[in-house]
């Protein structure tokens, strides 16, 4: 085990004496050969992947299996797997960047693997202990390192997936279940356009409602969200701004969290994110930026329900400052546009680096790259 | 092409001139000798399949592949598959049964391949022609009908999946798809308590809710169902009885429609099911019911908005006849209590053979297993 020195504590039961895997166990088969690496300029995020993966099998017979590294390879499902048919499956998604120094940094991991467990439990899926999967994933991204050039913002995707794996068809508590990680590296930024984001804020399609899963990473959320996204692609948008309610509130930007900087209706600067009520999921960059603009203290800084119309008023008025979607793929991301009912509305955007958003961003980068020390910072 | 004599008329883009593939182009490769069938006594439904199964590759470059029978076997996936990550996947449930006559029949299976096509619109995937699709089932269950004994309620349910088969992790509209079909035959029915049903009304969980996926079968609709079913079977329930929106408006059963027959609040003998409003599934046994009870005129047969209230106030006044639920796989299954609010109201069920759930029953299993002649039936 390496030390979880600098880490955000782990909560959750799964930590409290959990039956788990053990990254003690983790056995590595290599690949007898590396393959020659693809030039990875110009390829999309997420369609490269490393030589290595890792898996955990579990069963509710014999609990879990030793963790595995393995060559890279597709996996081998029964047809009724509960993956398949009745979307038992959860993912998250973090990242390793190599800083200025070499090293390989992951940036508050222990957030991903707690959210994970959170996702497992809402799914039916067994917990697991967050630190032993946490070094576990430190082993396989050690043995890809060389994947990761030192450039910002190159990084290593890393996508762990927790899936059912039965092999009967009725709806019940998953018997087998399947945990791996992949590992993608790349050069870029998820979203390619370069310019601003367009949104299309359209109150017919819904992302998640309460007593739903809109809290937890499941696969899910996103089947139903995309159809959506293909039409607001057709609209020349490129992600939704999913609405809620009869107040039509502003809940996520596409697949990210969204933060509001403006002037609100009590002439108070302040930066807005919705509330974490169930409907929205828990980022760990949204968690970032409300920490970093606590403790900047340059705003009011609030987690509150913002209805459409209050956006709307604000453009109208000019007092919105930015508006911008966080996530752990595209970090920060500045909306440019909003499409609503027909109508385009532009969303200013400040032109120097002094904005709060450019603010935020460096900061964020400055720690993942290792430019400046952090506590978010876990050394692989 | 087998003809479609006798079954419903196909609707949906899907039909009219759509690149699909095509079962003239459909090849088998079968088992190089039948292995010994297990006992399916005893055999839980959906834990047993059948030697074959139908697959059907599609590429975005290639368009569809010939479909094929192969050995059942299970499915190499890539790790970032979209089925697997965003559940991108649908799937359809049907059954073939036996007649006395020792011939195979599907019930009304063009509803079902009509449904599959708009699950597959609602998922980002392909569509095809819905009476290919139909002529290759057939030939699997033609190749498979020595696993169907003559007994009723024996009988081989069909399980058609299509799922997305991305090797790529950003979510966007697939580019790979497979669309598969299984077989698993079975003795008994879906729920092996005997009893009728307990269900849970709990509203603190919600099933689905307009502007998502509650009216296709998707897999995202189950995986956020299990936990609540999972807490049902804590409370000594089999299901939930879901509930939606401030009036806690009655949506299904578990995975099934729902029918209350009672006398109304008006003093007029009704039987009364939730309306196709986005919230809830198309059932195939739901519309069969209702078009075997207008064609009946029995009572007034209406699709409405069923408030939890107004069963409860018919429950305390004795207007309630029935409650039951309706679906492929358990076809008729009778509510004997509904737990709300920590207290258990007990539904009436009709001793004798002359209810209404039961007189339904034996009309459609008179015509799934052709004891009687029916356009709804389509012979393998």
């Amino acid at each position: 085990m390496s030390t979880l020195k600098g880490c955000d504590v782990t909560k959750g039961q799964a930590s409290l004496g959990v039956r788990s895997f053990k990254a003690v166990d983790l056995s590595v088969e290599l690949v007898p050969e590396r393959p020659t690496k693809p030039d990875l300029r110009g390829a999309p995020f997420g369609s490269v992947f490393t030589d290595h993966m890792l898996s955990v099998q579990w069963t509710l017979a014999q609990g879990w299996e030793p963790p595995r590294i393995t060559p890279f390879r597709n996996l081998s499902l029964h047809p009724a797997s509960s993956g398949l048919q009745y979307a038992i499956q959860l993912y998250e998604g973090l990242k390793a960047y190599r800083g200025a120094d070499g090293r390989l940094r992951l940036f508050r991991p222990l957030l991903n693997m707690d959210r994970m467990v959170r996702s497992a439990e809402r799914a039916c899926l067994p917990v697991f202990d967050q630190a032993e999967l946490l070094e576990c994933i430190r082993r396989l991204v050690e043995l890809e390192s060389e994947w990761v050039t030192e450039s910002d913002p190159a990084s290593l995707y890393i996508r762990p997936t927790f899936i059912g794996t039965e092999t009967f068809l009725g709806l019940r508590r998953p018997t087998r279940a399947l945990l791996y990680v992949v590992l993608s590296p790349g050069l870029g930024t998820y979203f390619s356009t370069g310019a601003d984001l367009a949104l299309w804020a359209e109150p017919k399609y819904i992302r998640a409602w309460r007593g739903g899963t809109g809290d937890v990473k499941m696969g899910g959320n996103y089947g139903g969200s995309l159809a959506p996204q293909c039409e607001a692609l057709e609209r020349g948008c490129q992600q939704l701004l999913w609405l809620y309610g009869d107040d039509q509130q502003i809940t996520e930007a596409g697949t990210m969290n969204i933060f509001l900087h403006w002037t609100n209706e009590n002439g108070v600067e302040e930066l807005a994110t919705p509330p974490l009520d169930g409907l929205i999921l828990p980022g760990v960059t949204r968690q970032s930026i409300l920490e970093l603009a606590r403790e900047w203290g340059v705003c009011q800084v609030t987690e509150r329900v913002l209805p459409m119309a209050e956006l709307l008023r604000g453009l109208q008025d000019g007092r919105v400052t930015e508006l911008f979607g966080s996530g752990t793929a595209s970090l920060l991301c500045p909306v440019g546009r909003v499409h609503y009912r027909g109508e385009d509305f532009l969303i200013p955007r400040q032109e120097s680096g002094l904005s709060l958003s450019t603010r935020l961003l460096k900061k964020l980068k400055d720690i993942q790259y290792g430019r400046v020390a952090s506590d978010w910072t876990f050394l692989v």
